[in-house]
């Protein structure tokens, strides 16, 4: 069969791509392995906010009375929440379906690979059959980085030592969890396994958590998470995971973590491995295709979009680059700005960044003013939040006086931060934002007091 | 004593303005009568806020369930969410006096009025003394719209009626209380009391509730309330406020409904008497004082900002107003835009509003197109709201396919508008924000789905 566009892998940058070309009129087969939303949808992004937001009810049992509520006793279904998590996943996942449906593109649930370049196209195995894309738009995503620490493979499959994907399919709540790798995938499986009350290590190479967030904020997060009983132990390297223990080495010391499971999040790697690169002679590096801010790869008619490309590794760059590689292939130039793409750590309180940090305007050589302001001067946060201590930390270019940067701490950072990517995107200058409405009384309207500091 | 400016009133409008002449060098005087912070801080928006989180707080105790948290009983003390409320307002209060201090200006506690203008300014008595601006701004705010209805003079002195003031301090919860007018205040307040237990009547003369609000987003609180046991008499009007009842007609029936309290919420009107307009010549139309889009009245060298000038009645409003007004009394010109000021009912789900409706859009003529998408296009919504039904409509204006207005219904929608207020104030194009990037998963990511729609 003939396409005018194959998609391998149906992940956010995948299905959303392939639902666009389906719109736009082109011929298009996605081949997904797994399950349509990719790891995002069934092993990431949704299942742990669905997790988190249990997490988070649970929590306000603890805090109620400070707000003049009070509870007799409260308990979590550590089961239900996981039961619920997959009914949520379920139910999205069909929504992927139905979309692509729409689109009319077609779907084929297998595990897929390039074999070679023909005349027609470029010719996709999948399972026992072939497909022929004229183009094809490689969205394989990541996998959880693995490496051969000491008993690793063994506790995998034993199941003392898990991924993203069996964290969230665990049928109780450990009475210990050590958590390798203080990321966001790290960060946030601490929260809740700290809110629903299994004592939780975090185990970090660096000397800080949540890698590239503003430095100030990371550790007002740390401190935040020491505080409800985190353990984190930092500057460690893990040298074994095995006999139901994590063993690390700090500062010279061998130390012992006996546990009940080990979580491993160290990061990523772009899954570029069994799908046939090299036989199209894909352009590499560090084991990821190689991209341009157009979504071509060095080979015609192959693009890619995704982790896969390993520059950002979030679902939302993946499906904005998914859109950028259909753009181009319909000849409307398009291209991705990658200064402005927001994150977002979903603990309790939410840790949210778009653009510049202080630690990266200096590495950069910018000349800024980094304007610190605290969320207790909003009404809303203090009305919300008993001893909260957030705060929004606003990174301004002197050169054109435009925000370049903006990261904070605190409630609602999760869904103020796209404002905060608009103004950084469009270079929106100080004295624009002063002119701008914000609503009363609410959190955000910190980072236009921001712009009067 | 001679001032370069005097503000009467010490709320959003006032001490905001304040501030920024005393830090421009301005020698600047507040009279304010009551407390720093005027309604907004002291009887509405704050106050407000802290009782309805506290309010959302034991919610979750309702619906705990369906996300795996089991409570086994949970009280609200309303006595303490009072008195927290209390506490809340008075750290917010001295945070604005600290903030008046730091820029050097002066507060005088007292009852103002315009005496005169003479040769040197406008004279201002305040108690026994008298002061003098060069410039003088009017920031009196807005007072409850209390009409001669039957007995509503004697109940609000026997405490059956009340307006937002009285009504934050209830010491206990009333088992039933009728609700006049479905405004924002009286939505608010009917969240609060239905939430907590009371028998809630909302009486609204309209057909409809929540004002201005796109009808197919108010039509949908009501719904949710209604369904909660919050009563919604429409088309009512209300003939006396007596004897522990309110009388109302409708449809030519006359119903008596039995109360413990009768909230009147109708509306607010500009405090214009007793200032001494009358003194300078000042120009007032249906009871407001005009200004222009600088913020001058008729009179050079006096301006007025805030609910007084009848123009939005809005807390954030009343601040860019008075931010306005001091910019051109510095010379640096400035005006406001009204056409891209957000608001919100901070009910639960929220409701936040900017710029056109369908039904406003309608009115002007515009041609455009409204994209109304369901918020189940987010995996947030979906994972934090069993039963939800939010929306967000767009407002896209076809002949320069720009955003003119954008309202919603669901969660987080207070944290969100402001980012599509910047859309309408910088009129972005549907094409500029297809190509933003906004995090995922969250809830506002919604507004970028509705732009391929």
């Amino acid at each position: 069969m003939l396409y005018d566009l194959i998609v391998l892998g149906g992940g956010p940058a995948g299905y959303n791509a392939a639902e666009h070309a389906g719109h736009a009129g082109l011929k298009t087969l996605v081949i997904e392995e797994r399950s349509l939303g990719g790891v995002c949808l069934n092993e990431g992004c949704i299942p742990t906010k669905t997790l988190l937001y249990s997490a988070k009810i649970f929590d306000y049992s603890k805090h109620g009375a400070d707000y003049g509520v009070k509870f007799d006793s409260a308990a979590i279904d550590h089961a239900f929440v996981v039961e619920r998590k997959n009914k949520v996943v379920k139910q999205l996942v069909s929504g992927v379906g139905a979309k692509l449906k729409k689109a009319g593109v077609e779907v084929v649930n297998a595990s897929a690979a390039i074999k070679e370049r023909n005349s027609e196209g470029f010719v996709i195995t999948a399972g026992d059959k072939e497909y022929i894309g004229k183009q094809i738009l490689i969205c394989t995503g990541s996998s959880p980085a693995l490496p051969p620490i000491d008993g690793l493979a063994d506790s995998l499959k034993s199941g003392f030592a898990l991924t993203n994907r069996e964290v969230l399919d665990l049928k109780e709540i450990p009475k210990t969890i050590v958590i390798v790798g203080g990321g966001v995938i790290g960060l946030e499986m601490a929260s809740y396994f700290n809110s629903v009350g299994s004592k939780v290590y975090v185990v970090e190479m660096m000397n800080y958590i949540a890698g590239p967030v503003d430095r100030e904020i990371s550790t007002m997060l740390q401190k935040e998470y020491a505080a409800r009983g985190v353990e984190f132990i930092l500057g460690a390297k893990v040298t074994s995971i095995k006999d139901k223990t994590v063993t690390y080495e700090k500062d010279g010391k061998s130390v012992a973590l006996p546990a009940d499971y080990a979580l491993v999040s160290i990061g990523r790697r772009p899954r570029t491995t069994g799908i046939g690169c090299e036989n199209i002679g894909l352009k590499l590096e560090r084991g990821a295709i190689v991209t341009n801010e157009y979504g071509k790869t060095n080979v015609p008619g192959v693009w890619a979009a995704g982790d896969v490309n390993g520059k950002s590794m979030l679902a939302h760059t993946a499906y904005r680059e998914g859109e950028v590689c259909i753009n181009n292939i319909l000849g409307k130039k398009d291209r991705i700005n990658y200064n402005s793409i927001p994150s977002v750590i979903y603990t309790n309180p939410e840790v949210a960044s778009v653009g510049e940090t202080t630690e990266s305007a200096k590495e950069k050589g910018l000349d800024v003013t980094v304007k610190n302001v605290t969320l207790k001067y909003s009404g809303r946060y203090i009305a919300e939040n008993e001893h909260g201590n957030g705060i929004v930390k606003i990174i301004v270019d002197n050169k054109h006086n435009n925000i370049v940067g903006l990261h904070m701490i605190g409630s609602y950072a999760s869904e103020i931060i796209y404002g905060a990517a608009m103004m950084v995107e469009t270079e929106m200058r100080v004295a624009d934002i002063q002119k701008l409405v914000f609503p009363h009384p609410t959190v955000c309207e910190v980072i236009r007091e921001g712009m009067f500091l």
